[in-house]
């Protein structure tokens, strides 16, 4: 089938928030990223395809299988994609995605739970290099504050690199109130900051944490350091001001992780 | 002294690798990154300031400071800024600065020196927290290999966060040729990708080791691997495909540094 203008009218809207967060959609760009989604439970409603496409075995198994599971696949020109996406990203392809929406109630944890909260980072790239790594680290969950960029912003669901479909992300989180509560549950809560008093690698590995990055520019916010129950810093050898919140989140991670590796991955 | 024309085109041309190449010079933007400059040995040719800036006494120091180490400092209006400048980064003010040219020879090594080699890597974010990183973690110096992307581009300045001017960078280095004499030289070479045999976790500590980060695409390169001592991988838990480049970088100088944190710092 053709792309029809009300198609195109739809991937072109899809580029702002509101509309995102109004129709409870996203745009995923790239056969990567389709793949993945196959491997989720994430719904795809529409896939745009350079005809071009159709006509090789590998991209057209990855198209049955969509439309197996409900997606219409509309061709497009190049031209047509022009209009709708960033081409170099798209590589051909891109497609709208049903978000999906995770409470916390929603979030079944191991048990001995890891995760991650995110408070008012603003930085596209940050945010997915957070999401990415915290899949590749196997945490429980993310919990989103408020003030953060737009999880289905291009730019982060491209820097998650699949990963947005790996791990549950609750959104719009209210901090302080919603990590005082799980710390009555007994999750232990840590606030990374360059001022903090120790290390992280003093940190003893416990049952439940949280462990809380913050902003690019004000680091964890007042409100929520008075909940943690301890405040750790990454100890600093050379010159710099700061390290990237994205690269300290996957510091603590890997620390965190550490000696117990998954036989079962790579 | 008002901006000239002729420097609204030395600006703007700057924005061009080829430029930047043949200039030997780049553009650096806003306050933060002036005060960077001040504590390093780099020169400031020129600072580009808009009028209201120069009646607060804060600022007025900052561009007293540089311009008695040999900067101009000239006017201009916002529309002169707009036309050379992402007024979002700029804050109001971008400079004009000389690239220091290291050559490997021209680097002083510490007692137990730790140098960081990037192969291809094409992402200016990434380099930038590279960079940042291996300030933090006082890497020795980094060595950039070909068809990274440009050191001097904007966005890779803006994002090491003033560390260009803290770590001795060398670049366009023949990566397989420079590590074997390196390896030669009691250098070991630990090169990381995600099927490396050994987790990370198992390298012990040497006095003279060099870690090669590949490029985002295709990792590290084969002409890379079969100089490296040993291919190491940082063991996956989750689902993700990979981990960002930059992430994998603090992960193994953060675990290589604890333990030795330096009590001068913070």
């Amino acid at each position: 089938m053709k792309v029809s203008k009300a198609d195109i009218k739809l991937f072109r809207a899809l580029s702002q928030k509101k509309v995102r967060q109004t129709e409870r959609k996203f745009i995923l760009e790239g056969w990567r990223a389709l793949k993945e989604v196959l491997n989720s439970a994430s719904k795809v409603e529409a896939v745009a395809v350079l005809s071009r496409y159709l006509e090789d075995p590998d991209y057209k198994a990855i198209l049955s299988k969509l439309a197996e599971r409900g997606a219409s696949i509309k061709e497009l020109s190049e031209t047509e994609l022009n209009q709708i996406a960033d081409t170099v990203h798209a590589q051909g392809v891109l497609a709208v995605v049903h978000q999906k929406s995770y409470t916390l109630d929603s979030v079944r944890f191991g048990p001995a739970p890891m995760v991650v909260a995110v408070d008012a980072v603003s930085d596209p790239g940050n945010l997915g290099s957070i999401v990415r790594s915290s899949d590749w680290f196997d945490v429980d969950a993310i919990l989103l504050g408020r003030g953060c960029v737009d999880l289905y912003n291009d730019k982060v669901v491209r820097s998650t690199v699949g990963s947005i479909f790996h791990v549950p992300i609750v959104e719009g989180v209210d901090l302080p109130q919603t990590l005082s509560m799980m710390k009555e549950q007994g999750f232990f809560v840590v606030a990374f900051s360059g001022d903090g008093k120790q290390a992280y690698t003093t940190l003893q590995p416990r049952g439940r944490s949280i462990f809380v990055f913050g902003s690019e520019a004000h680091g964890v916010s007042r409100e929520v350091r008075s909940v943690a129950n301890v405040v750790v810093r990454i100890p600093k050898y050379g010159k710099a001001d700061s390290l990237n919140v994205g690269v300290a989140c996957g510091i603590v991670l890997a620390h965190t992780r550490a000696g117990k590796e998954n036989t079962k991955g790579v």
